[in-house]
C-alpha cells in the first residue's frame, strides 16, 4: 500500500480535488469524481535493543533526520513483504554490522510522529558481544552502560530500553 | 499517514502525473513537478485468539469482504494513534461483545494481501468464558473446539491459532 506523508489535495487515481471527511470512524479523504476513499493508517517500524554480556546497550548516532546527530536504538521501516523480525535483523546489520540469529519480540506500541502522524513500533531484544561498525544511516555505533546512556530523543526507544532491561533481569 | 490501495497515477499534492520508480530500495512513486515521493508501507492489523476454559477458540463469521461469509478470528485495522493492544480489545468487543482486560502479545508477522499488498499482523491471545454476541463486521460468533474448527481462509489466522495453541499448552 502506498503511504502519503501529507494531506491529499488531489485524487491519486483521477487527478481531481478530494474532500476531507472526519467522523467517529476517523479522518479520511474522498474523491467525489471517481468515488475512491483514501484511509489513514499507522506506519509499522522495528526497533531493537541489543545487550552485550556486561548488560550494556547498543546505540547508533543518527546520520539522518529526524533527530540527526542524536543517539538512538537501531530502527527502521518494515519494507513491503518483509517479516518484521527480519526487518529488525536487517536494520541492525546495516547500521551496526552486527548479525543476530533470533531477535526476541518484546512488545508493540503506538507512537505519535510529527512526520508520519502515527507509528506502530515493534520492539525486539537480542544479545551480542560483537564490536559494532557504523554503516548506512548511522555515523557512529557503540555499547553504553545504563549509567552513561546518552539522552535519546524518541519516547518509544526509552520505553523499549526500560522494558528490555526489566525483561533481561528476569 | 494516508494509505492508497491502488497505484498512484496523479500526485496527491499537486495533481500532476507521477512516475513509478523501482530499484533495490523498493517500488515508489515520484512527482517530477513538485518533487514529492510516495512510499509503499505494509498496513498494520491486529488479530486475537480467545480461548474459553474448555480450550475452544472464538471465531466470527465475516459480514464483509474479503472472505465474506467465512469463519475467521476477530481482527481489524489499527486506527491512527491507537495502541495495538487496545485495537485488539476494541475489535473483539465490536465483533463478539466480549470484553478482555489484558490481551497477551504472542507474535508479529507479515502476510501478503491481494487488496493491501502487504500486511503486518500483530497477534494477541486471551481467555474468556463469556457468551459471544455477534456485532459490527460479524454476522455470527462462537467458540469451536480444535476438532470442529471451520476452514479459515487466512493463512495468518491459522498460524496465529497454531502458535496460540502451542503457547497455551506450555
Amino acid at each position: 500500500m502506498l503511504s502519503l506523508e501529507k494531506e491529499a489535495i488531489y485524487c491519486p487515481y483521477c487527478g481531481q480535488r478530494v474532500k476531507k471527511i472526519a467522523d467517529d470512524r476517523g479522518e479520511r479523504f474522498y474523491c467525489p469524481v471517481c468515488g475512491s476513499t483514501i484511509y489513514k493508517n499507522p506506519v509499522p517500524v522495528v526497533v531493537i535493543v541489543v545487550f552485550n554480556s556486561k548488560g550494556e546497550i547498543l546505540l547508533i548516532k543518527r546520520k539522518v533526520e529526524p533527530e540527526k546527530g542524536e543517539w538512538a536504538l537501531p530502527s527502521g521501516f518494515i519494507e513491503l513483504s518483509e517479516e518484521p523480525a527480519y526487518a529488525a535483523k536487517r536494520e541492525l546489520l546495516e547500521e551496526t554490522g552486527i548479525e543476530l540469529d533470533d531477535p526476541i519480540l518484546i512488545n508493540v506500541y503506538h507512537q505519535r510522529s510529527k512526520r508520519y502522524e502515527s507509528i506502530v513500533v515493534i520492539v525486539y531484544m537480542g544479545f551480542s558481544d560483537s564490536t559494532p561498525k557504523p554503516g548506512d544511516d548511522a555515523e557512529d555505533a557503540g555499547f553504553f552502560s545504563l549509567k552513561t546512556l546518552p539522552k535519546i530523543p524518541f519516547e518509544s526507544h526509552t520505553r523499549a530500553i526500560r522494558e528490555a532491561v526489566a525483561l533481561r533481569k528476569k
